[in-house]
């Protein structure tokens, strides 16, 4: 294996000293001279009409400068199903559609403003259920969308129906996920500062997806593109639920600095938070799934109905990204997944760690251990018999160039001791395993492109410019450790900007999909190497030998395997810079675009991703049948990440990504009362896993090699956090034998279940 | 000659509408969270030792943040001449040389800190006069310079004692200018930002040369040259006294901010600015020159002493230029030039539109008015007889490869009806000519490099990013207009970063030396051809055409001649963007360095500018006998700019450059009392012309297209203000018969030499 100065080296982040002692502005750390503060007033009703705003009392507050409703901004619809504005003109369709923004000298002003503005509304039957929602008769959201479906697929590879018949065991099962929230500690917000003379915007905003939105975000602000510019601060979580630039708090804070020429600040409050957030997208779904007696996989169906809530906003995507997931782990045959994205009058949807897959393999993972155990066998051995192998190609098309799977689930068997443990454990303590497979980036969003540039100032000191966003997993230490090892530096000699500001910065997709390693890797190694070419070429010329003779390393540029013949990497730099007679200052440009295809609307099928990352995990658990608390012990994990960059980032990856499904297995969910108001509004109602829930952690991680990563590397943020949730539940159902179909997994559902496994072993 | 379709045309400055209506920031307008305000504490002696300072008294102040003397930050000397300290630990060598400075929490608290520290110093005695100081036994200021010169040459060409015998006429005069100050209408100051978590430093001020000397702001500071990132705002004014981000001000605020991890803005008050604005460098010198009968030159002598003041700052380069400026005229066999820079206990000197070739210009343009009028000849015959012409390389070689010199002197001489007004005007009203040349950029600055970038986003909106100094001579309007002519497309379709951030802009020398035009403009233009080859690449490919037969033009690329043959720009843009696979994103770099060469150190010979500008101007006067007024009432003048790119502009620069010249010549100076105090504090004792002085202007641009230009233009910035003075002071002894040496020409030195005159009159 190729030996490495810096890849694979412990480094801690890049920033989190900033972080850790508070010195790291975040979005509401943006202060501005002569900054507004703004608010929105939200719908208290889930679906009706809006008959009058009557803005008269709020008008003569004293402190307050504007009061916008629909009628002060141009109508122009966003979203993939074109059918949101930044305020609702005609009606309402959940608790939280902003009616009306304003903006006032400070956040009690603008709070007592929203008091006075009086809105008469006409209610209209709502629908929260995605089921009840498809049903002839349902109240419907949109006009365009019939019983509600905003979006369908369906995916077909062999013949099911021929799959089923040929099975010796066939199963179905029903599961139901609810919204699961990022909770990140900073919420949400930005500052919006409109310059009425040269007529341009800048936005400061936490968005981890910041230059592929802005044109979008410029035709619904009604401003040329070049007139808008975005600064992108500290993020203070992000996990998905910060990817847009596009926003009602957003839009609501331009508007109102366009219509004052002042910055305007809007920062949620927690509560608003927990009642606008677009977390994880509900899911009900169907599986059903025929294997022969071995164990072999013959067919598998899947009906997947996503709930888009009250807005389209990215639905679509996430139900197209589980039609690859669906069938990413195991080798089939026969696969049929129809899909269907139903508005409901609930939060609109959206993305966290994992899109839909952490909600579709919830259930998924279950039913293959159900399947196992039916069979008589052990879900190690069946996940073995049919996991996808290197240079696979899967139902829905994704091709693998690399693949650890299989030792992944040999690693985990073999780490968490199942042999010895699965069904020998003491009473109330079980162990479960479950898997994940998940892309690397993808073109659904329209562009997979990373792009950086690499400078070098006379002193030697090099800069990395980089759009990526940096939301706690390390990217800028990546690009920072990708540019030391090209380069033949330390990290220490190498800075990466902070803020990302589209007005100077290059493109950049943005971080989502675990496409940060792969892609903005691949594009800084590019920019170093491009770099290094200038570099190689002054010195070559100075030394007298080839520029492939060369080499850079220990801060050195010398002739390869003769450290003395060559000079110090500032001397070289100084070399460009001084002698070099109309030469370019030094830097470096790197791209990464990777040759792959949009996937299929109608389908789903395709394959968008460069890489797929696997996760396997085992977690062992004991449940307290008195209190029906579920205690998770240890957990686990082997992923294939390709190449261990960073051993420090990947550890706290693992332990993060284990901890926030912990949450979503037994902790965490968004629900409302009949009328459509969310239950959770802080974290004395909405819990989250702290270090109390914190299991054992055991990482391993399984070096695959990938060709098209940087270094052979994954992305691996998402696939290791999905295994966790499942584990869990297949763990419970090892320790007390009961299911719970739907998440969290609560001590009241325990009960519940010990009760009806009860009744039902008493009616034997 | 080529046709342009934006080259040429009247176009208003980018930024002017935010400047007229008050939305651009200036460094006032730096308002950051937290901010502090500093102060300086400065000497009120001329020279002294200091023996004590005592802050026991003023840290006891209530708001009172930070105090520091030398002894709190490193002792890094820093200046051409290494001998000024941020903070001067020793002695002090000027009324207004740094002993403390203070942060507190406003304005008015850190000037309440200043009166509390007690200052003990020793005074020495004081030399204010260069020649004075030259002498044997003169008070020392520095003690590593003899009789005080801290730098000196000596140009020899030819022989002029051998000339000077070989002349019909020889005539020696000695002329003395006072410091003139740019008054910039914003005082200076800076705001230092600096982080103690990152260890990095964010200093926010207006130099014009941001770049070139940041690695020495970072050594002085003691931090690494990659923490520390200079923004430069609007400026408010620079005219060369802006130049630089390494000043007392900016270290000052930098140490306090790194003392207390707070941002300390230090901004100038109008007193402070008179009595520390490095302004323009006073002059004496001694002016021996020989002719033949019909006014050909033979030998051409100068003693030249420049007065550096308290220390050397940049003085040596202000001497060099000065050698090439000395026989930039005219066609001369035998010249001598003999410089001394020499320290006095006066304000260091600085760098003023034109160097210090205005105050060597005000002597040897009335020295050769006086000549020609001693022998009977028209001045007018006399500079064409003996001016450069295309193709000369001067005494101290100089290179023309453009020359409009004789060219503008019929041209003056035409449009200000020279022949019927000289010496036949009304009494008391006469007409002077000056002439003037000046380099456009140069070497001794250490780089003269420049370079841009343009990007194109997916919308097809362009964008430059360039480090230019914006300080009214309208850079980022030129560098649009020239990458709107190459892209085909109309200015307003391109947008240029306001601010400067040399974090993120790529290297820029700066704006200084008329350089801008041809540097940046060059560097414009290469970028938007780097930018061009790209769509063009596409395009062709998608057009099945080649590269070469393509065009950019009204906004479409298409084959040359064919105007249908092809795409919309932003159609070009998309198919980049949209369909090339793995392709950068659009982005074009553009760079121009000069192949000058570095100005000998020994002699100041040396051709350190690609090109050079002139300037002819005629003034007509009429002087007030009883009152001593002198009134400009016109002025005719003709510059050879090589190409004009922005008639608007070049207008503005004229008039303006004309104004401030009358300024020097009518009103300007600054003067100190026997203990070395300015006697020029406010506004009221230095006088700045206004409107009402502003005679009527009459612009001629010569267009003698420049082969290294950007389509043949040359900078003028320095070159339109510098015969003004000179000619001004020609025509008030066409109008009187009397002659002043030293500016400014005031109302008592007109009655003085009046009677003067009378009196000598009477004698014969």
């Amino acid at each position: 294996m190729k030996e490495y100065s810096v890849i694979g080296k412990t480094l801690p982040q890049v920033g989190s000293v900033a972080k850790a002692t508070g010195s790291a502005q975040y979005i509401n750390d943006i202060i501005l001279p002569g900054m507004l503060y703004g608010k929105i007033l939200r719908s208290h009703h889930a679906h009706a009409k809006i008959i009058n705003i009557d803005t008269s009392k709020a008008e003569k507050l004293h402190g307050l400068r504007a009061i916008i409703t629909s009628k002060d901004i141009p109508m122009v619809k966003y979203g993939m199903g074109f059918d949101e504005y930044a305020i609702t003109p005609d009606k309402v369709r959940y608790v939280g559609d902003p009616v009306a923004a304003v903006a006032a000298i400070d956040e009690d002003t603008a709070e007592e403003a929203l008091d006075l503005i009086e809105v008469t509304y006409e209610e209209l039957p709502a629908v929260f259920d995605v089921e009840e929602a498809m049903k002839p008769g349902a109240p419907i959201i949109h006009d365009a969308a019939q019983n509600n479906i905003g979006y369908k697929l369906t995916h077909v590879i062999g013949d099911v129906e021929k799959g089923f018949t040929k099975s010796d065991y066939i199963r179905e099962d029903q599961f139901e996920t609810p919204m699961v929230q990022a909770a990140f500690l900073g919420t949400r917000g930005s500052v919006a500062d409109f310059n009425p003379v040269t007529g341009k915007l800048t936005l400061y905003t936490e968005a981890t997806m910041t230059f592929i939105p802005l044109p979008w975000l410029a035709r619904v602000l009604g401003i040329p593109t070049n007139r808008v510019r975005v600064i992108r601060p500290y993020i203070s979580g992000g996990f998905g639920c910060k990817s847009d630039i596009i926003t009602d708090f957003s839009l609501c804070s331009s508007f109102l600095s366009m219509r004052l020429g002042k910055p305007v600040k809007i920062i949620h409050s927690r509560e608003e938070e927990f009642i606008t957030c677009r977390g994880r997208e509900p899911l009900v779904y169907y599986l059903k799934t025929g294997v022969k007696k071995d164990g072999t996989l013959v067919a598998m169906q899947c009906r997947h109905i996503n709930n888009a809530g009250a807005y389209l906003h990215r639905s679509p995507m996430y139900l197209r990204h589980n039609v690859g997931v669906f069938s990413i782990l195991f080798r089939c045959p026969n696969v049929m997944f129809e899909g269907h994205t139903v508005y409901t009058n609930t939060i609109p949807s959206g993305a966290l760690r994992g899109l839909s897959n952490n909600a579709l393999g919830w259930g998924q993972q279950q039913h293959f251990d159900m399947i196992a155990r039916d069979l008589g066998m052990d879900v190690v051995d069946f996940y073995l018999k049919n996991a996808h192998q290197n240079g696979d190609v899967t139902a829905a098309k994704c091709k693998f160039d690399s693949c650890g799977l299989a030792e992944c689930i040999q690693e985990v068997a073999k780490g968490s001791k199942w042999k010895e443990k699965r069904g020998k454990l003491p009473p109330n303590r079980g162990i479960g395993l479950a898997a994940s497979g998940h892309s690397c980036g993808s073109r659904t969003a329209g562009f997979d492109l990373s792009t950086a540039m690499v400078t070098v100032d006379r002193e030697g000191s090099v800069r990395i410019l980089s759009g990526r966003a940096e939301s706690g997993m390390g990217s800028g230490t990546l690009l920072v450790m990708c540019v030391a090892e090209e380069l033949g530096l330390v990290p220490e000699d190498i800075t990466i900007n902070e803020f990302v500001d589209t007005d100077t910065i290059p493109f950049e997709s943005g971080n989502y999909g675990s496409r940060g390693t792969i892609q903005q890797g691949n594009a800084a190694v590019a920019a170093a190497r491009d770099l290094k070419r200038q570099l190689f070429k002054v010195v070559a010329q100075k030394l007298g030998v080839t520029v492939d003779s060369l080499e850079a390393k220990n801060r050195q540029i010398s002739v390869k395997g003769s450290p003395d013949k060559g000079m110090s990497f500032e001397e070289a730099v100084k070399t460009c810079w001084y002698e070099e007679e109309g030469a370019l200052p030094l830097l470096g440009r790197g791209a990464y675009n990777p040759p792959t295809e949009d996937i299929d609307l109608e389908t789903g099928e395709g394959n968008s991703s460069i890489a797929y990352g696997f996760g396997v995990q085992a977690a062992e658990v004991e449940v307290d049948t008195e209190t029906g608390k579920v205690k998770v012990l240890n957990v686990v994990t082997a992923n294939d990440c390709g190449k261990v960059i960073n051993p420090l980032i990947l550890d706290g990856s693992s332990e993060g990504g284990i901890s926030m499904s912990i949450g979503m297995a037994l902790l965490e969910q968004i629900s409302y009362d009949e009328k459509g108001k969310v239950l959770q509004t802080s974290f004395s109602d909405y819990r989250l896993p702290t270090i109390w829930q914190q299991p054992e952690v055991k990482s391993i991680w399984v070096e695959t090699i990938d060709p098209h990563g940087p270094y052979g590397a994954k992305g691996i943020t998402e696939v290791v956090s999905l295994p966790t949730a499942p584990a869990i539940a297949n763990a419970v159902y090892d320790a007390i034998g009961v299911r719970i179909t739907k998440p969290p997994i609560t001590p009241w559902k325990i009960l519940e279940a010990l009760k009806e496994k009860e009744r039902a072993q008493d009616a034997i």
